[in-house]
């Protein structure tokens, strides 16, 4: 039986202002819950179905048994998934930053399912540090960490202002737009960035004077009629993978 | 001034089961109006803000002047955008189908958003045509057209039972698992399909029978641990960027 203030308390970290208070986050869903307690985060608590809990019995964190209506007064889905935890928000300092390992940047996110389908296409492909511009959604929002689908215990987020994170950077810089070099004819070094702007005006112009090397996803469709611009997530996911795919 | 019964009728276009018997369906924001009244579908009216009216002013189609706040009822978006269009659901029929010309096949995708993305991204990359199995979200769904950014006037959708439609085909057909060849490995030729799996579990058995040739998405992601998969929209734009970019 979920207590009336517990639900309170366990709302309020819907809002972005009391994840940052309290420096907590939540986690839905069994496969991502089964994700957050293979990592290394520090659980706070889960309320779970009976049906969770009974095929969870050697949990070392404090859990709750709660019925779907409870689950459902905490969620922030429109479809509740058995389990719910809170865990401490990983923060990750931009001094930790691992220079030798590259990273994808992105200028001004908004989207939580492009934020959280970025972290889940760069836990895929192997990048292992996400820098985002302060201006993007925060990666604890409950509908990044949904759409991670357990990628968040695996990748290393950062917020930086962009500008002066990358003139303390000597990586080179690449930047998606709608021309420069067709991105498979670069040679890519394991170091290098990546930036994917925004989904509506693309890369800001502070950004864009940091960039050394512009290159583009070609369409290949033609002279024709076509789509003015991939979404952001897409952009991302192609621009890994032809990065990977010439690393081989 | 938008009439109350005006406002109840277009409200009723937000439900599929209205679409589906008026044959109509509607289009918000600047970019995917402006789109549509380039396409070749057939506009019923526009109800947009006086703003978006006077950069209109050679409208061939009947137009309203409504206020932001009579948009907001009518509109399917948070954000209400100028301006809202209705116009006639365009049909393809499974026999105008071009054998020649390739297409992305989709079994199950429930997802508005990553429906939208697939065929915007279809569009980007010269895929004219998209094969949803009967169990897809319906692609006049608002968030689907929204999340097209316009390439909903470019790409035919068709609505088939994909086994029954597999069968009565002569082509290859791809189909993207976890498992198979490397994607970059294989030589697609004009008139391929590519089968892109629901986003819980992947290609139905019915349809995985009727695969010629499994591929998969390298992760190049080591052999630590990784994402076990892609979000559905990605894993297709990697997909057909794979495939396009072998045809150069």
């Amino acid at each position: 039986m979920l207590s009336k203030s517990k639900t309170t308390e366990l709302r309020k970290l819907l809002q972005k202002k009391y994840r940052e208070e309290t420096g907590l986050f939540i986690v839905e869903g069994g496969k991502s819950v089964d994700e957050l307690l293979r990592s290394s985060l520090t659980v706070k608590g889960i309320w779970a179905t009976d049906t969770w809990l009974s095929a969870h019995p050697q949990l070392s964190v404090a859990a709750e048994a709660v019925t779907e209506v409870e689950l459902a007064r905490i969620s922030a889905l429109t479809t509740p998934q058995q389990v719910l935890a809170v865990a401490c928000a990983p923060r990750y300092a931009v001094a930790d930053f691992d220079t030798s390992a590259g990273a994808i940047l992105l200028d001004g996110i908004r989207d939580p399912g492009n934020l959280g389908t970025i972290i889940r296409t760069a836990d895929w492909f192997g990048f292992r540090q996400v820098v985002c511009s302060t201006d993007c959604v925060e990666f604890t929002n409950p509908k990044v960490i949904q759409a991670t689908m357990g990628s968040f215990a695996r990748v290393a987020v950062f917020y930086a202002d962009l500008p002066t994170f990358l003139r303390g950077s000597t990586a080179r810089v690449f930047g998606t737009f709608l021309q420069g070099r067709p991105i498979e004819e670069v040679t890519f070094r394991r170091d290098d960035l990546l930036v994917i702007g925004n989904e509506g005006r693309g890369i800001t112009e502070p950004v864009a004077r940091c960039v050394t090397d512009q290159v583009h996803i070609p369409s290949y469709g033609g002279t024709g009629d076509h789509a003015e611009s991939l979404n952001a997530s897409v952009a991302a996911a192609v621009a890994m993978y032809a990065i990977r795919r010439q690393m081989l």
